[in-house]
């Protein structure tokens, strides 16, 4: 790719680079919130044919930077685009979350499971990816993503979202050897998925582990952390001569940013539940730092809003390796007015 | 009260005196797993009529000393029967869990809101202590609870169960004013609840803050560690000529435990996403510690059961001051004689 990135602050601030200034994106800024994203939608009829056509997920993935001016534009996809690839049914229900039709429950199930090829199974992410990457023109760097394999299993096993996780636990409980094979053919799949994605132009990935937080220590160690640590360890490094930043980032997972930090990766997620300045000292300068406004501070009147994102300037501290974003994705009743509020905020901080 | 206690151990653990052997007890002991419980709940018709009688919620609540000897009978109750009181038309949807017909949104709504006198409006929980109490004979002590005032207060404003919790967030943004005002009836409420619960033979109480884990640490220490700082300070200390001890327990609060532990409680609670040596390393001996295995782990085969059930009590380490159970509640679909094979292990337990 021959494009000259005009904004590198937020690779520059992920390699613990100095920058003039923090910079900004936030998780799910290509969604709901945005009128043009729910005219895209209603035009694609559903959340899945958004994701699996490249020029529909090309335009909403830019929407957020015509508005905003965030710093990096990340790939609109959805964390279950790897098991989809691995047919297992995937359906988006109205206002009921994710489902498989065909959960993964037994050895034979998980014996049935293939490892997608991204260039045929998912070639509808890898085409979004090279689109996207040439209708920024250089003007941001692009995120590409996946889900962690825990989190992805997690939806596997469970067939769609889970308040007690019962079928997983019971798998980790009863037949741990099963599990590891199951969450060793979606690392496999991931490292493709990702590393497809980085050839076809994303300059920065990260991994989301929405549910490593559910785990005792000692799983999240074993299941969640290590095939992390794997993804990781697998990853292109460099693309078009240029460090490829990833980013780590457990849900609920301020108990053990150190150890997620030590994993390889050079920058870590945080969610609202730790202040920036105990995750900072808790990894040591040893990567960068993204979070971690509480998504529902968008709910306040303009002055605390700019107040409670100062307070997470401020918490980081001075010196580099802070990229602002939430603690979790944006949710949809926000006041995108609000969101131009945090924006200034941000863009116009001056450490004290 | 002239019952002579015949087994006082979880009594002198939560108070850090010296036991023979770790006491135990578990979240939701009585309840759906056990046979016994599903057929008093079917002649009892639903779940608020089995709170609201006492024979019935007596005899629910002996059924697990019977057949464990649990070292401690919890009142069979709910964490919403305060609400409840204050006439917000609570309803249990079958398969759908607690909703209230008239939420609490607006400044009218908390105005209109009264406090409970527990010895008229919520007589029949007051009675049931009583004759549980009386039933027990001095078997093993009874915990009273409620629900920290922060959880109580989340259930009221989002009229329900809730994922995102935007209600109350919003409110938390928009009127904090109005919370704290929310959060003091219910604070108030809680401390005469509470204490009528001991007058009437509680030996122990516990407070339930199932919704702290969803806060920042700056809002967990202003909208739930406070209110319950205040509950705690304000409860009747000694019954009978002893100490009534009282356990406060956050889930997801693993970060908080220290803090939880200086506000004047004698236990503290914990859920297992923390290690128990952690835990203990974090509050410092000041208080005792209650947990903390993965409920899921009942899933177990026996013997990864034994192990996992020696880990959490090698992890706490030698000394007083624990008091086994698990890191939140049984659940439904638990074999009961995986049960009788953690009381074994815990109640054969010789620390290494």
């Amino acid at each position: 790719m021959t494009d000259t990135l005009r904004n590198d602050l937020f690779l520059r601030a992920l390699l613990r680079e100095p920058t003039p200034r923090r910079p900004l994106w936030l998780m799910r800024q290509a969604g709901r919130y945005l009128p043009e994203y729910r005219a895209t939608r209603a035009r694609a009829g559903n959340f899945l044919n958004l994701c699996t056509n490249p020029e529909l997920a090309c335009e909403v993935t830019l929407q957020p930077i015509d508005r905003y001016g965030f710093d990096a534009a990340i790939l609109f996809s959805d964390i279950l685009t790897v098991p989809h690839a691995m047919k297992l049914g995937l359906e988006f229900e109205a206002g009921e979350g994710p489902r498989f039709e065909r959960p993964v429950r037994t050895p034979r199930d998980i014996d049935a499971l293939p490892v997608p090829d991204p260039h045929i199974d998912l070639k509808y992410v890898v085409d979004a990816v090279a689109l996207i990457r040439r209708e920024l023109r250089g003007r941001v760097p692009l995120i590409g993503f996946a889900g962690s394999p825990w989190t992805v299993g997690t939806y596997m096993v469970e067939g769609g979202g889970s308040k007690s996780f019962a079928h997983i636990k019971r798998m980790m409980y009863e037949a741990p050897a099963e599990l590891h094979r199951l969450l060793d053919v979606v690392t496999r799949a991931t490292v493709l998925y990702l590393n497809a994605q980085i050839a076809a132009g994303a300059q920065a990935v990260m991994l989301f582990d929405t549910w490593g937080g559910i785990l005792t220590p000692a799983q999240y160690e074993e299941f969640s952390l290590r095939p992390m640590a794997q993804v990781v360890a697998a990853l292109t490094r460099e693309a078009d001569g240029r460090r490829v930043p990833s980013i780590v980032f457990t849900k609920g997972g301020g108990a053990w940013l150190e150890r997620i930090a030590a994993i390889g990766c050079d920058a870590v997620g945080v969610d609202w539940s730790t202040d920036l300045a105990t995750a900072r000292r808790a990894v040591g300068g040893r990567v960068a730092l993204q979070g971690n406004l509480d998504p529902a501070a968008l709910y306040a009147p303009p002055d605390r809003l700019r107040a409670e994102t100062l307070r997470v300037l401020d918490s980081y501290g001075p010196g580099p390796g802070h990229v602002f974003n939430l603690g979790h994705g944006i949710t949809p009743d926000v006041d995108p007015e609000r969101v131009a509020v945090l924006v200034e905020t941000v863009r116009n901080y001056v450490p004290g």
